[in-house]
């Protein structure tokens, strides 16, 4: 086990009826709330005005920020801030999924920031102040309802960056009830999604702690068995609930306690969607079952780990390697129940652009841990990613 | 799943050296440190000439309260409380275990509480202010490290009680080189302790999450696993670290997320240990198996799955009744081959104190959830306790 540390201040409120709770607690912040969200969807299904209706029982003065896409951009960031700065925002009241609580942690740090908002992100600098924070989640994917994280995409350069322990939610609120309307193909995206952070943290060198790995384990049998239950019957409540739990466990710093990481799939997916505006979870379904088989060399006995432990695989009369392609293969099996994309012909993405894609990825210099990818690496794993 | 909040502020600094941070950390609160410790063994194994000598490198001044004991008294805590008013304590730095841990918790919220102590802590009431508290655990056993809870004991009323959510430590040095030393049996008192954190918070009638139910019964086979190991190889940092984290997971409200809980067994132990001061692990080893024993009609699946899951118990052709005895059963084993004590006669606890223990604790009505038991139902534990 490394030496870590672990602080993760965001209270979570769970469960049915939680949103309730809305009014009085962001008037604990103040008077005017800056409300963020994405498309339409939760004017068409009843939470915006729940909301609405909830803050304004406590008189509070709302603002709005809607509009937020998926891959967030840097131009609505900067939109947000001016809101902020106009109004004297005491609180922003981000309500979607992880793309409008991204986009809301950059505008908490980013009001507080003199200067070029682009240039802070791509430092990933050390965010000392933020303004208040609370968060509905409607999308169980990408833990941002319970970690300081966010990704931002600078469209006009077409880069896409992430910003660390930036700003963790004051609170959030988790409602499984909220997620029953999200359409399957999301639902499945996000579930790629919290499977993919949990593989970042569990491939690893580390001589883990045997606490730490069997949890990673556990979030991983846990969506597989509950993935099938939530898509033929959305509005599970014990299914959803367990998957929004789950979304929020993988990436809250738990299963990542004293390893080191490898988040290469999550740089490469980024560099992709960075260029084709495909959704990140789909993004991640085409690209981590080639990763896997890619770096597979560089350490076998993980991946038969994983195989024997999350997928019930018997080790009788195999070796390691036969084990982990077997276990690979699960995995991408379980994708395609799913539906979940299998290639980037799925998108129309040309072969042309995987240069640019793959400079991108390694930008910084080389990515991963579990085997260190540079771009030829990197341009290997896309062109796997074919058919 | 239940609807539940979840909020742990404390900041966890895990590994070998990191008490080496104490000092700067310290110095972030002010110049005034009260240093709370034990018995000798901090002095003398050098933790204790560590700490002092990275506090005197940030020049702070140190006020210090020792001989806290196992079972700590209140007597020690309006001890602290005094030193702090005296001489404007800004940290309180507690080096020990739980003990020492939940007497620091007391003084500093006692420290803001005007009026009788021991009343404000028989309340439970809202304790809304603290003085900032950080420590260095040298023992795996309370999770005190990473909870907001206290026990304390009024000797002269022979009343042990706890409160809740009173103060989480500030930050935590959980440095697992630091247990080492610590003599066999507080080494299995502890990891009873562990476990049973675990069983309270597991054994529940509340449909609960996949992912809480398998990330407790991952702390159990973790324990079972690690505590032969450390018990052989007391210097084993792995499994003292593997310990060390089961210690500070299972208690920080992580597996009770979504659950009702069931504390009677604790209830049980500190009433015993209240009247004969018996260390609190060894009780539980005592209790725990005929709490078992006794509740196990009112919900026979629940034990069943603990066998199953927990000691790989083979269902084939059983009953769950007949999984659950065997479940017990190994319970028992395990503490048996780490020399836990069995029963009450071990330390010569006398048949005539039953009564006044059972009612002590039934005092503030019945206990537990799993079954609710009256002072009829403890007696008849307590009566099971013996040879």
């Amino acid at each position: 086990m490394k030496n870590f540390e672990f602080h993760n201040p965001t209270k979570i409120i769970f469960g049915k009826g939680q949103v309730e709770n809305i009014g009085r607690k962001a008037a604990e912040y103040g008077q005017n709330v800056l409300l963020t969200y994405g498309g339409g969807s939760i004017k068409k299904f009843g939470l915006y005005d729940e909301v609405i209706s909830l803050l304004e029982k406590e008189d509070l003065n709302i603002f709005e920020l809607g509009g937020i896409q998926s891959n967030p951009r840097l131009s609505k960031v900067i939109e947000g801030v001016k809101i902020c700065e106009e109004n004297n925002i005491d609180i922003i009241l981000a309500v979607g999924g992880g793309s409008t609580i991204d986009a809301s942690k950059a505008i908490s740090v980013g009001y507080y920031h003199d200067g070029d908002l682009w240039k802070m992100i791509k430092n990933d600098g050390d965010f000392k102040k933020a303004l208040p924070l609370g968060t509905i989640l409607t999308l169980a994917a990408t833990g941002s309802e319970m970690n300081g994280n966010a990704v931002i995409t600078n469209w006009n350069k077409k880069e896409k960056k992430a910003i660390h322990e930036a700003k963790y939610p004051d609170f959030s609120i988790l409602d499984p009830t909220n997620t029953y309307t999200v359409p399957r193909k999301h639902t499945v995206f996000g579930i790629v999604d919290i499977a993919s952070h949990v593989f970042e943290q569990y491939f690893s060198h580390t001589k883990s702690s045997y606490l730490v790995d069997s949890w990673a384990e556990d979030i991983l049998k846990n969506l597989i068995k509950k993935s099938s239950v939530v898509l033929s019957s959305p509005e599970n409540y014990e299914a959803r609930a367990d998957i929004m739990l789950a979304s929020t466990m993988a990436f809250n710093g738990i299963i990542g306690m004293g390893k080191e990481e490898d988040w290469a799939s999550h740089a490469i997916e980024h560099a992709v969607s960075a260029v084709y505006d495909i959704p990140h979870g789909a993004g991640l379904s085409i690209i981590f079952p080639n990763w896997m088989r890619y770096v597979l060399a560089s350490g076998e006995e993980k991946f038969a780990q994983y195989g024997i432990e999350v997928f019930d695989i018997d080790p009788q009369g195999k070796t390691d390697k036969d084990i982990a392609l077997e276990a690979i293969d699960e995995t991408r099996n379980w994708f395609d129940r799913m539906d979940a994309p299998a290639t980037l012909d799925y998108y129309d993405i040309s072969r042309d652009d995987l240069d640019l894609m793959a400079d991108k990825a390694v930008e910084d210099g080389k990515i991963g841990n579990y085997k260190k990818l540079d771009k030829n690496d990197v341009l290997k794993i896309l062109k796997m990613s074919y058919n």
